[in-house]
């Protein structure tokens, strides 16, 4: 199976959504999304019956792919905003390596 | 800049983060930037005065890493759920090609 | 001080925001609130540094200010689905005395 | 029907609720609620088919629930809150008359 990565997947993402007036509506079913991962954990922590229906993993999959696509209608490019915030918050933290020497390193 | 592949992201995360007990606090992290990318929108929208201190871009790759973070602990391949659940929805949506076909033109 | 009935909070409400087609944004300020509810109990267990900035209280106080204003512009009489929707809890749940009986019993 | 003032509905909601240590676990059901109250939102306004299962007046009660319980197991005062932080938006947004005087009128 071929590796996806962010900027392919966003490059797909335009294909299906490209007017920045979309995002308030993103939003809403990213909002929606995150309810249901919230459930998820809730059944997965008894707070709820667990009925089976919510799985964790494709609620957080639509959770990433309405933050994607938010991000690619309003012409942003992820992986570099990605690489810059994961610097400043390694020199923050003191945690190395950074995602930068990280994909380096894996080169 | 060396692209980023989800996998490669995970990795990455999966040395910050190890233990599946962390699900609840990451995915308050996660409603926590949730409410920042609301705020962000909010203030594009003009529903409140725009200081300037809000990034749309950066409260979305928060999102994103908590997200991504979540189903690492839980040992989730998000690869291969989003082509899973890509393939299903461009069935169910009749929108070709799905990413799967698409990644696939893309060598 | 003078007890607060939700429909007086409703009628209060009704003079600031009267307009259905407001739903979408309260809801959106309702999420970023939710966010500091989220920010403010992180700050209590420890998962973010206190600066003293966040309040629980005042944070839960615009959530349901968002909640009761989106129901209020909604005509949705607040008291009468409480009433409702935790009759048929108590019975679910077996817990009694309902808020109906509670508050027939506190006159 | 009896009215149903804040400070009742918190005295009810503390004979079921009354450990602070609820607090993640009531968060965590008032985002999943929050998430449900998009989801009717969202067929509202077309973004998502309606099979006419959701309510927005009862996901709205729900939110509105899981909020008093989170402060009731707090020892929040919601109508002292509500009282004072109104009293502050009400000369910041130049808002009158404000909450109090909107309940003194009442009476």
């Amino acid at each position: 199976m071929n590796s996806i990565t962010i900027s392919t997947l966003q490059e797909y993402l335009k294909t299906k959504y490209d007017n920045p007036q979309y995002t308030n509506s993103l939003f809403m079913k990213l909002v929606e999304e995150v309810g249901e991962v919230a459930e998820a954990i809730n059944k997965i922590d008894g707070r709820k019956a667990d009925d089976g229906l919510s799985s964790l993993s494709e609620e957080l999959v639509d959770v990433i792919h309405y933050a994607v696509a938010i991000a690619t209608i309003n012409d942003i490019d992820l992986e570099q905003v990605m690489i810059e915030k994961d610097k400043k918050a390694s020199v923050k933290y003191h945690q190395f390596p950074n995602l930068q020497d990280y994909l380096n390193n894996e080169k």
